[in-house]
């Protein structure tokens, strides 16, 4: 109650702040105005906006002030960084509070994994909230380390931090009313559930709303995105580094203003934030598509904190957390400061690392035998790749054959595709060819591999790609490159086989050259690893592979390899 | 999860609706668009809106299907009529669901008075959602029964229909920091508090909303209705028979669209309902004012849904409890049809009333002597009438003097009054003077009286003074005109002396009987009883009186009747 009788004391102005905001352009989200205002802030909080005086003070003259951005849905784990070094990288670009889906963590590490995640980032000057990931495994298709049930759901939404159900993905399985999914809709903390339905319209829409889920952030086309707002849900525009629909969606915006509508990046690649920034470059790239500055930024602060029932979150007002940008123009959206609770953007303290999340890649001893297909020669499914694309094409090809096998042949466009369990050892590895990745050479291998985060591997001999499971396996994880068995780059990521322990700048340098090697061996898209990072995401069209084999996704069936 | 699996086949279309309100013009609350739709409504949901086959239908074609009507604040007990009642007056003009502050009945009746009243409301088909009343009594110079503590509080604030904490109208005690209101503030179920700020602006109004408070029904001009729009708070725009704030406040809706603003009726008479309507006539006064229609209708459906976190309520969408109104054109606002829950409006069944809420009125014996005021001369405060407003004057006047004592003169145009403690039978007894009144004769007591509800009685002779006082505590309450040791007339309001257990007709006859009687007696201004029941209201300026005196409301201290 001090702190209470404090703030109030500071807003009545019968004490000083901690710090005052001087003379800038202030946004009041509720009327959509810039007040000519200071703003008083004392212990992290907003105290007042108005005319305060004493204490220390910035000088905000000739600037605007707006609201910390807010992430409204990304999975932290794509930016490939520990969450401190992710902190460093979005706090300056401000964005001060994110949401975030943990599941890829929780399909590696179970709900273990989500708790540490939780623990870990508690300390971040960077907000950091978490919905309880819905669909671990994404289909009964993969092999996370285990499924997580009702029972993990419940244990993780209790937690301060956690808000509610994150995306469900299993939209057929919601639309036709299936009891498992049902299920996780009635838990108790599950009041507040993000949405997931890629090209979900009509009655199917209605009936994925009415199981009382509100948001999406698939919308990829105006009809969709108009479709879900008259549905009542939220829309979440995502400008993922694969999925790009802010440009798509902003007409909505123009029609009918900035309502119900939030901005968030989804997946989102290291190099890609450096170079375009976070939810900054969100608003920067709305504003210089005609969108008024002041409903751009809405959509990246109010709105989020909206959605998610974060109510003192997003505004600049009495009573809400001292988040604050100053911003030098209304272009750029690079702050020149970023207040986080009060506080200028400090040193983030390195979070140790225990010992169990680097030990997630176990994998049964595999031969190059392990990997042969045995084959009398006819058609084989085909994974046909669309470059830079994460739907596929189900393709039927006639692949060589050698000694009684099926093998890789760069003359016939197809490289062979193998995804090894890696969570229990248990020696199943799922078999395929890909085709329209160029490869000519050696084998691409990585354990980031959506959702279930098996080891996906790609390459012309059979030696090559055990080779680089073996090379994963010792490094703890991350993506390789090789070449008659010497690696040409590689980029380790020891966490979970998902995160580096390493500086951004390293990352992207690995990163980068791991790509370079790639396209040396002969790939020809721009995004080698990304791409093969979805080849096994069996929710996503039209064929993919996992541990357990082909999957049609269309029919949302296994099926073999043999046309 | 049966429920939930029938709805989703039905919104599928896989399964007949319960109806389906079919051919209509459906608001869509988050587009602002009229839908040409079919509704299809299952156990009391919205399933889906598009096009829908099967099952019984409602022809709406040709009319306009909006959400049901909201009032963002009311307090129950100022209707007069049971809730039953209350329920059957308003179903029909479209309000679907209230939020009700009980603070009338919890001074009278304790927090025992409010369970009740939540039990007393549970089966009706109107939803009554409550919030805790904060501030019984309304100040330390007001005797309720009982205070409500913070433990009262909370056991309020547990039950479900428990919103949260209603308006928190200590303002100035919260603006300073008091410790018993920041405690109140504090408890867990207060993260929802309705505010109640009149005339505060400035840095006292940032405390204020710094405190946590976010929402404000007090704002009676443009210029404080857009300060508490820019702090955060929402503008609950309030049509009261007393105070009548729509059309002052309409510009601002004008100015920044309908976006944090909710209409409510806070204080509104049984025959000011019967004649204007309720939130349907603010709505209809709206667009006759110039306000879009959609707009009108958010404010008085979806907006008070938004501000109380009634996720299910205000809306036509998948999910949304089906409350839906057919409306023939979009000036009356004349719903032709209401559904509540799916079903049309039913015969609502006579709520029992217990013996113990009808013993409410306990009096210590009292005689004419006992309001005897001994006097030698000189001159007295009293209370200046302002004509129909609960705002008074402090005036001060000389009392004729007759036998040692001060009485009222009709001459002087000064009547007696009284607040007799009617909870404990106490014998206390406040007494003062009344300017601007009128009356000429006899005298006008009632136990509505605002907050505490002791008896306001005022007179022109001592012995018509008690004898209304007595006749009070025969009928077990209500409003009163004597002459002579006659009854003029009377409307008994047996239940805790705020409620009558007769139907509207009868209770509008009766009041209007009472307010003729009162005319008839001398009294010049409209709403006689009304003005009465606010005489005792403390923390309204300048000068009032409770059963320990006269209150000077701008000094916040009892003052003696001597100058």
């Amino acid at each position: 109650m001090e702190g209470l009788q404090r703030r109030l004391a500071v807003a009545r102005g019968d004490e000083p702040a901690d710090l005052v905001v001087r003379g800038g352009r202030v946004l009041s989200v509720f009327t959509r105005e810039w007040l000519e205002a200071d703003v008083a802030l004392v212990d992290g909080v907003i105290a007042g906006v108005g005319s305060y005086d004493g204490g220390a003070s910035l000088d905000a003259s000739g600037s605007y002030v707006v609201p910390g951005f807010i992430d409204a849905h990304l999975h932290l784990e794509t930016p490939k960084l520990m969450v401190d070094e992710f902190a460093r990288l979005v706090l300056p670009m401000g964005t001060t509070t994110v949401v975030a889906d943990p599941h890829e963590i929780a399909n590696v590490l179970g709900v273990d994994g989500v708790h540490w995640l939780l623990d870990a980032t508690s300390g971040l000057q960077l907000d950091v909230y978490f919905m309880a990931s819905s669909c671990v495994p994404a289909s009964p298709f993969e092999s996370p380390r285990r499924p997580l049930g009702p029972g993990d759901l419940e244990s993780l939404m209790r937690r301060r931090r956690v808000l509610g159900l994150a995306e469900m993905m299993n939209f057929p399985g919601v639309i036709s009313g299936a009891s498992s999914e049902l299920e996780k809709l009635g838990l108790e903390g599950a009041a507040h559930v993000d949405g997931h339905a890629p090209g979900v319209l009509g009655a199917d829409l209605q009936a994925y709303v009415a199981a009382g889920i509100r948001s999406d952030h698939e919308a990829l086309t105006v009809e969709e995105g108009r479709e879900r707002l008259r549905a009542g849900m939220w829309l979440l525009i995502r400008e993922a580094s694969m999925a790009r629909n802010l440009r798509a969606l902003l007409p909505l915006v123009e029609e009918y203003g900035p309502w119900h509508i939030a901005f968030c990046t989804d997946d989102r690649d290291p190099d890609d934030i450096a170079d375009s920034g976070h939810i900054n470059g969100m608003v920067r790239e709305a504003v210089a598509a005609g969108i008024a500055p002041e409903d751009a930024v809405l959509m990246a602060s109010y709105h989020p904190a909206v959605w998610h029932g974060l109510s003192r979150h997003g505004a600049i007002a009495p009573g809400y957390v001292a988040d604050l940008l100053v911003l030098p123009d209304l272009v750029s959206f690079q702050p020149t400061t970023v207040l986080k609770r009060g506080k200028p953007i400090e040193d983030t303290p390195r979070v140790e690392i225990p010992e169990w999340v680097r030990q997630s890649v176990r994998v049964a001893p595999i031969a190059p035998t392990d990997l042969a297909i045995p084959w009398s020669g006819g058609a084989a499914r085909a994974i046909g790749l669309i470059e830079d694309q994460v739907v596929t094409e189900s393709l039927e090809r006639e692949p060589a054959v050698e000694g009684g096998h099926a093998v890789a042949s760069a003359e016939r466009d197809l490289a062979k595709i193998a995804v090894v369990e890696r969570h229990l050892a248990t020696g199943r590895v799922g078999l395929g060819f890909v085709s329209g990745s160029g490869l000519q050479r050696g084998a691409l291998a990585s354990t980031v591999a959506h959702d279930a985060h098996n080891i996906v591997v790609v390459g012309m001999t059979d030696r090559d790609m055990a080779f680089a499971v073996e090379r994963l396996v010792a490094i703890g994880g991350g993506i390789v490159a090789v070449e008659g068995l010497r690696v040409l780059a590689e980029c380790p990521l020891p966490v979970a086989g998902l995160l580096a322990d390493a500086p951004l700048a390293q990352v992207v340098a690995w990163s980068r050259a791991c790509n370079d090697a790639a396209h040396r061996l002969g790939w020809t898209g721009a995004t080698p690893f990304l791409t093969l990072s979805f080849l096994g995401l069996s929710v996503i069209p039209h064929l993919k592979i996992t541990d357990r084999g082909l999957v049609d996704v269309d029919r949302f069936e296994i099926v073999p390899l043999r046309v």
